[in-house]
């Protein structure tokens, strides 16, 4: 079964964007996942085509009508892909949450703009709000990019087999350590000597001490909730 | 003075991507900000282009070499744009730092690939590394293409003068209250009545108590942080 990530947007024409480039958009082509970018504009049951209108309780900017995104929704096939709603106000995106979507069956993102969508098609349609990151976008196109991106990579054989996704960053709960590649000295500054030396054990346990450093200065919320992780483990 | 963004990438052709339309499409056609991205590949000086090679100490991927990724660096004029990697080692971006980069003369954001920067360049040109959210992607030009829209979203006059960015998710340490438009009823979903009261007090107060709540419900860790902000303060 392919991977397949369905977009509704009121831009179609940003896709696949950034999806289309390198690795993950070779993999596109090789159809090892597959992308579907729906207009939200389409759906619209107006001949003005208008998607939005003003806020109920006032305020400024504009909100996207629960008639119409609902029908954008209705349209996509009713499978057993998550439906989640890129938004600051959902709960942050993980790595293990990419991890645990990589290996379903795909994932329809719902792309806000102006203030948002009605809140009632959050609720009706059973959208789960996911949050990229603490800041604000003008849309959710780029943040459903990154979630779509940071999916595929994950599947079978896109990274290739020179690739490993075991070390990196979030696995364990560490940051990764640092890397370093020829030449061996630039601007007076060499490779660490130990990664020279070819003594794979002392290797590892440098990158380990590395890992939980970095971690240390400048993640103290990943460093705590390891350490609590591993306290509840025993 | 004009926000400028400048990319170091290896997929100088994915911009602008999401950059490219919308209000900070129009923004950038308008001039009210500028965009440059850079082709690493353009600072290697083998004849094969090479810009990466196989990490000191083994382990799979490919490093992007410091002494390409520094000379990309110093062909971008010395200002003072802030100079970012864009890295799940970084430590994460918040609303307040992308206020605070807005307000200042742009930016430079390198985008990694592979398993990264040697990090000797991230030292010897002094990068700061950001993180846009807790999970790894193939390349760092979306993050950057993320941060960019958050920042420029801010620009003066971007959004228009029907916009605000006063009240949304993350200012005062809150999400965002819920949003309703049109129609009163949908799908036997009634918009609050308290919406349509016209009694502009209370609506504020039932959408301050809708935030906190939702702060609350979602973001344990934005709650903790703001009321420790506020028992500071007094």
């Amino acid at each position: 079964m392919t991977f397949a990530a369905t977009a509704l947007t009121l831009f179609p024409d940003a896709f696949p964007g950034t999806l289309g480039v390198s690795v993950i958009g070779q993999a596109l082509k090789d159809g090892a996942w597959s992308l579907n970018a729906l207009d939200i504009r389409d759906f619209s049951h107006d001949k003005h085509r208008s998607v939005d209108d003003t806020p109920a309780g006032g305020g400024p900017g504009m909100v996207l009508r629960a008639d119409v995104v609902a029908a954008a929704l209705d349209a996509v096939p009713h499978d057993d892909r998550p439906r989640l709603y890129l938004s600051p106000r959902g709960r942050p995106l993980t790595q293990a949450r990419v991890r645990a979507l990589a290996e379903g069956p795909g994932l329809v993102a719902v792309c806000g703009r102006f203030e948002g969508l009605d809140e009632r098609v959050i609720e009706a349609r059973g959208l789960e709000e996911i949050c990229v990151g603490d800041f604000v976008l003008a849309g959710g196109e780029v943040a459903a990019m990154a979630l779509i991106e940071a999916c595929v990579r994950l599947l079978p054989g896109v990274l290739g087999a020179q690739a490993s996704t075991a070390e990196e960053s979030f696995e364990g709960g560490l940051l990764e350590y640092p890397h370093y590649t020829r030449p061996r000295v630039w601007e007076e500054r060499a490779i660490p000597e130990i990664l020279l030396s070819g003594d794979h054990a002392k290797i590892a346990a440098w990158r380990r001490a590395e890992a939980e450093k970095i971690t240390r200065a400048r993640r103290p919320d990943l460093w705590a909730a390891r350490k609590a992780g591993r306290e509840s483990e025993t």
